[in-house]
């Protein structure tokens, strides 16, 4: 593998194979002294034709606004025939191809549920601390706005995210249906180590049982040490209050620990000696090897990028320049680099980071390529600041195998055909 | 004026007049280790009320997600009566005290439109460039999708924002009927110098006229210099194409200046040796001044903060611990210090910066406050990193006089009474 993008190569000239530019073409805005124009048409600029909607005044005042009726392709991947009896049990995913930016829009947010999306009266709603504490305590919600609170923006990514790589052979799946139990928003809340010093936690207590208010009443044993780290008891996420989906109206934050840690409609912290064993954490969400062991109570997500554009469902209309665009995240740090490759690995560049780059969140990584029309094989390749590189597939599967469904993060790959067209493939 | 907040002071012991306590409360998370506690209740924990969602399997998956039902109150202050004729001439605004962090939702973004918003089809959309620039380029918005991008997360305000303030006597208007015309999103776009460059701007051109595609084709002159510096055109807001009420489909960004020079609906740029003196920067946003002048063309939104809770519409219930919360933001750079006061202003102590804090973007300040059940008068400074600190009202009266209506940015005040209610007052 070479790795290029000297300083001394001018913006418009490629640093790897298959047409990847520098990434001075973001730091500089030398799009238009380096080879590549995009896709703007030179063009009389009058007469300025006058749309229909310019001759009639627009439409009014909304108290809660919506996206354009032309963006009503844009939704979550739901379950095509969900069973009724069943109906809340799955996933709603993140179409990340047709978003940019780092924050997910909330309506967007993927969704992970156990037992479907209980309808909680906020007023009646109760969070109880007790256990291994000195005096339980219960809150209304009212109470919990009284504390001091903080923000921060974080990702959370369900722990079955991107599990479809694991297949032998690559699905012809997109990016919802792979990637798409991704999320990232602005979450406030209340640091659960305030409540937990109100609560005064006994000596002997090392692990807190977080429930959720929903039917399945799902439970995860989370350590003290992060309990009384960056833990967030959080009541709004992107400014409002927190959305039904995603724990209405309260839900558990740790950042960078896998989603569903990240308990949804909370009601129950208990403080014990030694974690629960519930359902999902035993049954489920252990990470499976390959040598008939598995890794239980591994929690952060680890370092991992994705393109998402371009991506399947996505076409690109002829040869010339792109931005290749896409997030990388690691739960155990910032991410310090971001490298992209255009020819499945043989050569490789790095992406310029642009926009907030902080720790537990998503940054979006853009590298500049000029396509030449011909096949190619678009991939990512994140590293942390704990040092974390993310791994090729094959060293993903000599590592772990490949007969588990949590926490996959190999290099992912999508291959460009003639058309311009995307799809999912092992390179 | 005094000010205390010095490092020695126990976390739960007042720094300032009437309860404001040390920020260690936030930064050392001593909140149960001090005089101040909140509002739990201890209680016994056991047993729990089994509520009726618990019961039975919640709702299935939605493919764009809503807000609970039971937060339907929480939506922009639209006209209650609007005019037919002029249906969408006015505001909509955000109702700042029910949320929290520093995003806006995008449903709740404030709006402000001349003629309605428009129903734009975004496949016959074009944004053109003309004028002094050597080729004239028109752009779809899948030639704009091309070009490399960017995103920060930045505040839009509109210039009329706290106009209310300038009357002789305060009104009793609440906070988004005040203070509403305040935004921050995470904006996604081209920058429109890279746009510029491929156009090449001739050597005689000073400003850009950015015109809209509403039935006003609402138009303001932009300095060069901010066109080819940190503008953006942006075709996403929070991740998500811009929405209609925001300038769906492309919108301009200029981060830090008056709302609506981030023209919406974008279709033009027309490049001029001149401003071109267009109804809405000479009828309308200039500075009127007490002495029959007028600054025109002065851009950036000046130093600013509010208290967003407790505010009008919350009531206190009960003495005790209480956070004050707010925004601070400053269209000249990044904010530095805020300080508040629970005394009208007689003494003030150094508020918690929380969350992230990048220039042109609001912070999130937060502050202890031990509420003693008396008449309190809560207010927020803000200094940001070019030195310019938020005037008095009487600073701001005695330079600009109170007769105009744009850029409003003077300490602002709410009274606590004795029942816990909030109300704008001067002090």
């Amino acid at each position: 593998m070479k790795r290029n993008g000297k300083s001394g190569t001018p913006p418009g000239e490629p640093v790897a194979g298959n047409g990847i530019l520098s990434r001075r073409v973001f730091l500089e805005s030398a799009l238009a002294t380096g080879a590549a124009t995009a896709g703007a048409s030179a063009a009389s600029a009058q007469p300025l034709a006058i749309e229909p909607w310019m001759k009639i005044p627009g439409t009014g005042f909304e108290g809660y606004g919506q996206p354009s009726k032309f963006e009503s392709k844009v939704v979550r991947l739901v379950p095509p025939l969900p069973n009724p009896a069943t109906q809340g049990v799955g996933t709603a995913r993140t179409p990340l191809h047709l978003l940019d930016g780092i924050i997910t829009p909330s309506g967007l947010h993927f969704e992970r549920s156990h037992s479907g999306v209980p309808n909680i009266d906020p007023d009646r709603h109760r969070v109880v601390i007790h256990g291994l504490v000195k005096r339980p305590l219960v809150f209304t919600l009212e109470a919990l706005s009284r504390y001091p609170m903080e923000s921060r923006i974080a990702f959370i990514e369900c722990g079955g995210n991107s599990a479809p790589l694991n297949a032998p052979k690559p699905a012809p799946l997109g990016m919802a249906a792979i990637h798409g139990l991704l999320g990232c928003q602005e979450w406030t809340g209340v640091k659960l180590s305030t409540l937990l010093d109100e609560a005064g936690v006994e000596p002997s207590a090392r692990w807190v049982i977080a429930e959720g208010a929903d039917s399945a009443a799902m439970s995860r044993s989370i350590p003290l040490a992060k309990a009384m780290g960056d833990a967030l008891v959080c009541l709004y996420q992107n400014g409002e209050r927190v959305r039904p989906s995603n724990g209405y109206p309260v839900r558990l934050l740790l950042p960078g620990f896998e989603g569903n840690m990240n308990v949804k409609w909370l009601r129950r912290l208990k403080l014990t000696a030694a974690p629960a064993m519930t359902k999902d954490e035993t049954s489920k969400y252990t990470i499976l090897l390959k040598d008939e062991k598995s890794w239980q109570f591994v929690f952060p997500m680890e370092v991992k990028s994705v393109i998402t554009r371009p991506a399947p469902g996505i076409v690109l209309k002829g040869p010339g320049f792109f931005e290749i665009s896409g997030l990388a995240w690691s739960g155990n740090g910032r991410i310090k680099q971001v490298d992209v490759s255009a020819d499945g690995g043989k050569s490789w560049a790095p992406a310029a980071l642009t926009g907030p780059n902080l720790p537990m969140a998503p940054v979006r990584f853009r590298a500049a390529w000029q396509w030449n029309g011909a096949p190619a094989v678009l991939q990512s390749r994140a590293t942390d600041d704990t040092g974390m590189v993310q791994p090729t597939r094959a060293q993903f599967a000599a590592e772990r195998g490949l007969r588990g469904v949590y926490h996959y993060n190999a290099i992912a790959s999508w291959a460009i055909d003639a058309k311009g067209e995307a799809s999912n493939v092992y390179a």
